[in-house]
């Protein structure tokens, strides 16, 4: 609904004031699209879509024009494959832009989090980085790399770099499917403070496409995040992808 | 350099730890990318991309191959079309979430901000809408869409919901190309108290991308925002569309 202008399918009149014209070819892949998206509202979440062979015939249009306009809703995110077929998604999932972490965020919506690790490693702090480690170039820092689960299923790729001192036990004592946020908090002592974030619209690589199991083109939302502890002190840096089709983000803005 | 794993380069040995493994093929048009990717850290930002013939010579690939990475490269914002050339692209704009107005964020990094009206009308607000604006389904409420402008380049889309009882003169006391949260301040002396907003990614509807000027495929930033004013009162209701090759979006979270 949100997606929408609330000016269609009302009679607004004409404009009041004008400035740039309307353009009135639409592409045809669009009409189709904008027809499939009307059928999907009628099936309703978890619908099976017809193929695409059915839907040339009843929008008499080729079966590349429709695989074109579904194309577009999967990036959306208004189409879900399923096994051999394509079902009506549900909203996109909303995440706060907080301090929480992913697991609670998650939590919230009535979801399962779940984290499965591709990788865990210690390499020597790059130039750029050690700002944001609060360290000195080369000194040891942890690389941890995790793929995001909702209810099993694959919804973002997470890195966190931490100073090898801040966590020295990282590698024995933390369980790569937990919280790390819990795991710093509960076992080293350590509390966030605030942090810096910036959000921003990628296309995956084909490495994340592959450990996230997304199509090589689908737009993804990017949060780069450093945060600080409760004293001040630089902590983590913080590299997360997430679907942009299952993924939204909210915020709270005071005066 | 955000965008880059800390790893790429270093030599970190094996992963102390992994899960999913490695996957060798890299498709060849993503080899491409990357290595134009470095070339353009060569040219800097305004230095002209040689052409994709010259590419395909160079990095011995068809131009399908070229074409397809610089695709990407334009859609991620780190190419730009100028004139009949490419060159290489600054940096995303860094906008703020927060109250501060576009204007504001814009002016906050050195442009020159603008807008250019694509129209005003006046509509009865439809169910939907209704609380957001605080008032009853079928009362009138404006529409206000103006084209987002940096430096006179077309950047965003911004669709404004307001009840008509609380801006009356917006078609006679409203000059399209200025801020209107400096408008609701001062000319009616209305202060925002908080906002609620939620940022996703989407692709731009044909509409849309002639508005900006965007190719149709470019994941854009779409933002919702309900907001109140500073007693508590619903005010209006804005979606807004940012380019996603040219914006982030920065937010500071404390504890």
């Amino acid at each position: 609904m949100d997606n929408r202008h609330y000016t269609d399918g009302t009679t607004p009149g004409a404009p009041i004031r004008a400035g740039i014209p309307e353009h009135g070819r639409i592409p045809k892949y669009y009409a189709v699209k904008t027809q499939v998206a009307a059928l999907l509202d009628e099936l309703g979440e978890g619908g099976l879509l017809p193929t695409e062979r059915e839907l040339a015939v009843r929008f008499e249009v080729s079966r590349e024009t429709v695989r074109q306009a579904l194309r577009d809703l999967l990036l959306e995110g208004r189409l879900r494959r399923l096994g051999r077929g394509t079902v009506v998604a549900g909203p996109k999932l909303e995440q706060p832009l907080s301090l929480a972490s992913y697991t609670e965020g998650v939590r919230r919506q009535g979801l399962r989090p779940g984290r499965s690790l591709v990788g865990l490693d210690r390499f020597p702090c790059p130039r750029a980085l050690a700002p944001d480690l609060g360290v000195e170039a080369g000194a040891p820092v942890w690389h941890l790399e995790r793929v995001l689960l909702a209810d099993d299923e694959r919804v973002g790729l997470e890195s966190t770099y931490i100073a090898v001192e801040r966590a020295p036990g990282l590698d024995a004592g933390f369980e790569p499917d937990s919280s790390f946020y819990g795991y710093l908090r509960d076992s080293l002592g350590i509390c966030f403070g605030d942090a810096d974030e910036r959000l921003e619209t990628v296309l995956a690589t084909p490495r994340e496409a592959l450990l996230i199991g997304t199509p090589p083109a689908l737009p993804m939302l990017l949060i780069h995040r450093v945060s600080r502890d409760s004293e001040g002190r630089p902590l983590e840096r913080v590299r997360s992808l997430y679907r942009g089709d299952r993924f939204s983000f909210t915020a709270h803005l005071g005066s």
